[in-house]
């Protein structure tokens, strides 16, 4: 039952919304679904919160009817009528989807937010941008960290997107796999639990996990950007970067070297979006090869979705908290923008704007490099951008600006 | 180059997109532009659908490059300016997966089409529907078919939905990593790939392959229940079951025993899911651990996700074709109805609706299992359904019509 | 640390192994050395087979260290010396894969052993075997169960050898990266630890994990052999095959269906498979993209490893256990040897042996099936097999013997 | 075919084993054995390295058959005789399996000698070893390459492990699924093809795919090794590091950026890497969920394994070649050696030898930074090592020499 007591709270929900289903069928009096509400909402203050308790019952929906059974009497003998725990289980997935859904999507606005807010702090701080870790062009740290803001707002969006594609069908009333012969009417169901409608087709609806993959997938996705920004802060901490002033209280020293202070809350975070990542892989080869209709296999599929959203919501929100205290060595940073020539591309495009065709351009500056760039002159440089979206910092305010305004949290 | 030739539709569309906005950047004349677009034209009709040709070529577009030098003079050496291959690269994937997107959204609309007509065709021809591989209750062929197109119908809304925000940015005049400095207006180039603007952050959008991801996810969930609809037709197929009359054109016989005929192309379907289903976890693999920017590790993107979508595709147009051959032997679905005591469930339920409390029927029926089924009592039975979506025949042709009215082909 | 916690026995070993080291170094005097034995023994004596103490150190090793401070004063103090927590690590996944690997090798002989008992049981409990899910030929119960016994006897000579492999190189002495000027002999740590010496590269040691992804290779196909298992069982006891007597204990009801007895243990045991299977590509997932040299996120694979290791040995238990418990209805699987012609290869080959070319026998046999094999006529043919492997009673009992004559428990 | 025909040799091999089997079984003549021969060395002398031919054949399997009934008349029609595909596929490909693991043990022998071979000339070229991407220690560049050869001399263990393996079992003569009651003598055929002896169950050897399993593995642990070398030359070229002389014809410019040059083929080795490691993976998931004896599915694992091969072998001569031209630029080695306080540990162990306990000389050295090493004081620092497998120079040396003696080539 451990496994399952973290999804109490839309257990009772669901309970709440079958009984009412069950007094429109006539199944249950009034009276009866008042014994049960009492009983719902005597467990709600009992267990919200706590611990899984001690207990013999084989899952979370066996112990919650035997407790209706102690608590209501005869209403609880009646409760698990036109039901199975197979669209049991299913449904408290959906239920459970959409609130972790919910939360990691205003875990991204929040993450949204605070790149938003430091590129804004640090949109003239000017820096070499790199690609196939070479130093490529200037740019500024705003510019940099907008990147993730940029991300996580797609990812915020594709997951509210989400939330109204779970909503559209409820899978209770499907029974265990081919539906009940108490007409109960799915849609007070479902309308009591937030959905469109009830779904389909019972033997879809209980066999199928598509939103805890999809959800796998979109935590999967965020995931990625944590660790691709680890990646990065690691590698601006490198000895002779030195760019990043590292966060006292996110890192380590060595236990052998004196000299060393370590990255380590960054290299914690990269190697624990892992097992986010290899999450979503293992609900696929959990549902691989098992023919239709429920299968005992599919209740290991709660507490790798339990683990991941877990991790990825802490991971999120530690990922916050480091960015509001990590800084910059504006004095290291300038002295990176002499190496690489990295106005090359501005020089060039100069010629370009001359008049001078792009292919002839960049032969004449490839030939002739710098003879090493300022730091004032890569501040111009900084300026000189003139596309939307680029490193420039006006156009770092303006998108941090419009995504503020527009981000949910 | 043979790995991004597929790309090639794609490539010449941004090119006339590119060259729109460097006109209205005063890059190039309208002589020039009009150059441009007869040489994309040229080559358009010269290798529409052609093999990639022999060439010395680094990528396709680098090759498509040295031939608009070659077609168009002049403007071809201009052709690059305030671009590069990254932001190149990155508009192309998103250009691929959002027809890729929309080539799955109408196969999974096809099979939708074709399930539902099967679910018409078998609605009332009765069997036994399992749970945990056991008989459990009497359902009909046409509702296990029908599950399929509800499982494929919400694909199919959950991929438009990608379309839509596939459809947000356009990534086009990121350039390398940071922008550029020729003031090129970036919603000409949006506008006329069909995206809704340009992209928020530079250096995101040339090292961010989300949609590559969103794309395979996708493809993954369509082979889960491409190999799921395998395994219950091999399951059907069981030599104690027969339940099928398995498609000539579609199996094989034993090289060793003349008594075989083996469902080969249901078990080559089912392990060929498998190679769009490892795609998504290679590709996380792929992207984890890179630094922010373009890396060349992102061009290993190309050939797996073109592979997987041409492999879903090929897969859901041969499921397609297996689906409208495929017979069931009635006589063998009769002689299992009378295994298993299929109709206690309906039994106990009609014990509920004479006032018996569930827990209560539930353990009267328990100890008195009946004592055979006819094929005709769980004919009745399945009419006994009365719930939304259930096994009923009503239901299953309601349901059938609703989704055939509703889906897009 | 609760993350580390189950190394303590390896880290209490190695503490040992290394203060002999530094004895002979001249760093630890004789009387420092007893100091540290006595703290060692009385942590080994207090803490062994207890669950993590409270403390904020930063893990197991540092633990250790302060708690040897503490217990052994100076000695322990100068314990860290020519040794970083590097090299420490790298040693006690060395120790713990070792130990692990042994407890697997054991307990893969156990199914061995298991699997001969039963398969000498069921030698002569006639059945039809199975390819493409079609019945092919006869065979017997204890020739089905004999292919574990087989499978399971190779994993042990696989593990055996990885066995030999990790205990090459000893790790320890490395120190943080590139050794250590302290004059440490390495050949004694080495020897102390059951190692063959040290081993050849400082920084390849420390940041190798090897032998973790072989163990987690070698414990996937224990995974593998596993769930196949659960999926024949599940199979055989399919409602229309009825082959098994399931073992009650490990099977449940259904909360709606009076009628169902499911198979659970099984779809548990096939289920809790994957988050074996899925533990390989995590910990590839998680060392990809790392430089050289330690990384923080090394550290995500110990509870990776032991998570891994813990849930095969419960399973590859269980499953040894309801091996034991299982039972066949002799009845069930008689009725189904009339089905599917399964003595069509034992005839064609009856044709063979009288002359006529195969390729001949085969289409002769194909176009005449038998009228319908008895019990009797099916026990007859599984004599008549006479290749070494192959599904006659002698050879079952022949292999068998063997097997337990050669297993390691 | 075509994803079949690289098993032609293996095929031509087994096909003449088992001939001689079925001689000695009284099955074929003397002549009729000559015919086969005659047969088999045509398609040989014709076939090899060629092409897959057009042909209607299911698979190489059936086509070959048909062939020899083609060129060998009534001895053809006897050829397939106490076979089925099902023991001949799983025999090829433990055939492939053993030569692919001979290869890639040869591979990973190169890769030691030349990694050995370079050690030695840059055992003296000191420069920053790291930790957790910080400077940490002197090393040298030697030390460094160093780690490779151990790394794939441990890899080359594990494959001569795995060969000793496979080669215990022949599957041939097993057969469809049971055996056969042809009296073969199994013995005859596992002595043609290099095998100890029959295998034991000819369930297991026709529906177990473990040495392809194994063999990916291994792939993916060599993989692993070339992606971290990759990572490690990518981050030495990195524009502050500057430490390599990247060499020309493994990089490339950039199509925008004048000033770029890119490590563009470590990158992809990188990349290249993901599509090895994610076969295994791959593989696991075909294989799950399959019940026992042959299925289809099993056909897939051919093109996976034969893709995963020949990209790892070409992995490995890539890198070869790479490493034999890379080169390092002393001068920029030269001034890292001022960056991060790296002699620290040094300094530190040099007061432990004069008696402080290790811990409060760690502290001692912590508060006292060195004021910045020089290259000179570096190399001393680098002779300072004593340990075995230490970053000195002499140790370096000294492996090196002593792994190109044992090395197979």
């Amino acid at each position: 039952m451990a496994d399952d007591w973290f999804l109490l709270p839309f257990e009772l929900k669901l309970q709440r919304a079958h009984a009412r289903a069950l007094l429109a069928a006539g199944i249950l009096s009034e009276g009866e679904l008042a014994d049960l509400r009492d009983g719902l909402a005597r467990l709600e203050e009992q267990y919200t919160d706590c611990e899984c308790p001690e207990s013999d019952a084989e899952d979370l929906h066996t112990w919650v009817e035997s407790e209706l059974v102690e608590l209501a009497g005869q209403a609880g003998r009646k409760i698990h009528t036109a039901r199975s725990r197979n669209d049991q289980v299913a449904t408290l997935l959906k239920l459970y989807a959409i609130d972790a859904g919910a939360r990691l999507s205003r875990a991204t606005g929040k993450l949204v937010r605070t790149c938003c807010i430091r590129a804004k702090d640090w949109a003239h701080m000017v820096f070499p941008v790199q690609t196939h870790c070479q130093f490529a062009a200037p740019g500024t740290v705003g510019f940099w960290v907008l990147r993730y803001a940029a991300a996580f707002e797609r990812l915020g969006d594709q997951l509210e997107s989400c939330l109204t594609q779970w909503r559209r069908y409820c899978p209770l009333g499907s029974g265990a796999v081919a539906g009940s012969s108490i007409p109960i009417d799915r849609t007070i169901q479902a309308a009591e639990l937030g959905f469109d409608g009830p779904s389909l087709n019972a033997l879809d609806s209980t066999g199928t996990r598509d939103e805890c993959l999809q959800l796998l997938s979109s935590a999967t996705q965020a995931a990625l950007h944590l660790q691709s920004f680890a990646t990065d802060v690691i590698a601006f901490s490198q000895t002779p970067f030195g760019w990043t002033v590292y966060p006292a209280g996110f890192g380590t020293g060595s236990s052998m070297m004196p000299n060393k202070a370590n990255p380590d809350a960054m290299e914690l975070l990269r190697g624990q979006c892992c097992d986010i990542m290899a999450a979503h892989a293992q609900a696929v080869l959990l549902l691989k090869g098992l023919p239709s209709g429920y299968n005992r296999d599919l209740q290991c599929i709660k507490p790798l979705l339990h683990r991941a959203i877990d991790n990825i919501l802490g991971l999120c929100s530690m990922a916050d908290a480091f960015l509001q205290e990590l800084d910059f060595d504006t004095a290291r940073l300038a002295d990176s923008l002499k190496l690489g020539d990295i106005s090359a591309t501005l020089r060039m495009e100069e010629q370009v704007l001359q008049g001078t065709p792009l292919r002839d351009a960049h032969r004449a500056v490839a030939v002739t490099p710098a003879s090493g760039d300022s730091c004032d002159s890569a501040l111009h440089s900084v300026d000189a951008y003139q596309t939307a979206g680029s490193a420039s910092p006006a156009e770092t305010l303006r998108i941090a600006d419009e995504l503020l305004q527009r981000v949910r949290v």
